[in-house]
């Protein structure tokens, strides 16, 4: 396994009127987490753009947990659990900042080439800066 | 089954530098579906706030299949498949302008009692007005 | 004077924990009067890209007089008051669904270049077209 | 004057299909500054809201100066440069990466009592706290 884990503080612009973080809000913090994650690897995100490689979401899968109020501290913890070929699936869970479970999601995401728009595979980098890092197979 | 249909023009704001709408924007285009369903029922998710429920999001299951662009008139098409009993399960379709299927999701919601805070079942204007409207059981 | 008149329901995700429209959201609800004014002088802001010219936004005066509420059926009245040359101010009035003025907004915007990434001149056709639809000088 | 600098790295989330950061996504780079400035007072705005005091932006008057682009860390300066009353002023700078002016804004904020819905004045401990943090007067 591979883990990354970045904290964030929440935001009024987070909330709703339900008095929590609205729902559709957790998907930036899958992005953090991701890009934290690739940014651990060696390179960030906007290289790999810059190297023609895109890398569009094609899947989640989300739990709502726990609610998440204003102004919480929250731990946002990314996993690889595989090697990434064709797709790279990260797993997020997000603590509170008493520490509890409060979301859990799996989010898919593909490897496009900008030039083609087709997909292609892993680049290699990650995939050495992974055999590095983790035991991941 | 029980369907409503509503349109959507995809705004600048939605979009990201990828040239499409960001992933997590989609989730305003669930809450946009179930709530004209809702006012479809006869009443508005206002109204049923107002009486003490909430109804926080509890799952979401969603596949990007094409992406969306700026200024596409989207058609978001909601459904349920079973009457509601302690959770309600939406079934989205968006289609592009050009009437393909974009992104499916389910994105299921529980009642909760604004008072207690606690799960309480569906209320029951809408097991009469789903009763009334469609054949769902 | 030259006047545009769209609709907008306000939604769970425009809301912040105030119970109101997040004062961030109101840029949206701009953006979505000027895009209907372009549609309404022949051209889509979109076919406007696609002839090389983009339109940043240089400048926001806004005022918020009232809060919006949750579901509201909102108003959003764009006009010109003067014919754009190097730049184009929209003025933006929003009502409430009681219809009195909730917020107002002057809004500045410049034309660029997407190949020289410079200012240009407001194109042609909307000059043809406000010459026709207003008296603006 | 009294000066709070924080730092924000830019988003996905954040951009639009012009490749630079969304106008209206400034209002949430303007409440990440006074949210810390208020912090720094020994309060966090969470707290404040707790006493009963509500703090809705009232006028906001912001110039785009230079595009911010993804993946940025951005450094947020906030200022006051007089003691608060009926109202508080936040004057913002927004610096780029490399340092450069991005973004000017003044934001005015009332103080509203969530009990009567009425203006209130500045909360004493935040006289106090910019009493002995700085020269304001």
């Amino acid at each position: 396994m591979f883990t990354t884990r970045t904290t964030y503080r929440t935001r009024y612009s987070d909330t709703d009127q339900m008095g929590v973080v609205y729902y559709g809000n957790y998907a930036r913090f899958y992005e953090i987490g991701r890009t934290e994650m690739i940014r651990d690897m060696g390179y960030s995100y906007k290289e790999l753009e810059e190297t023609g490689v895109f890398m569009p979401v094609a899947k989640v899968e989300a739990n709502y947990k726990k609610p998440l109020y204003y102004d919480e501290r929250i731990t946002i913890e990314t996993s690889l659990k595989k090697m990434p070929a064709a797709r790279m699936e990260f797993f997020h869970t997000i603590y509170n900042e008493a520490g509890e479970v409060a979301h859990t999601a799996v989010v898919t995401l593909v490897f496009l080439s900008s030039q083609t728009n087709r997909p292609v595979r892993v680049p290699e980098y990650m995939i050495n800066a992974l055999s590095k890092l983790s035991d991941l197979e």
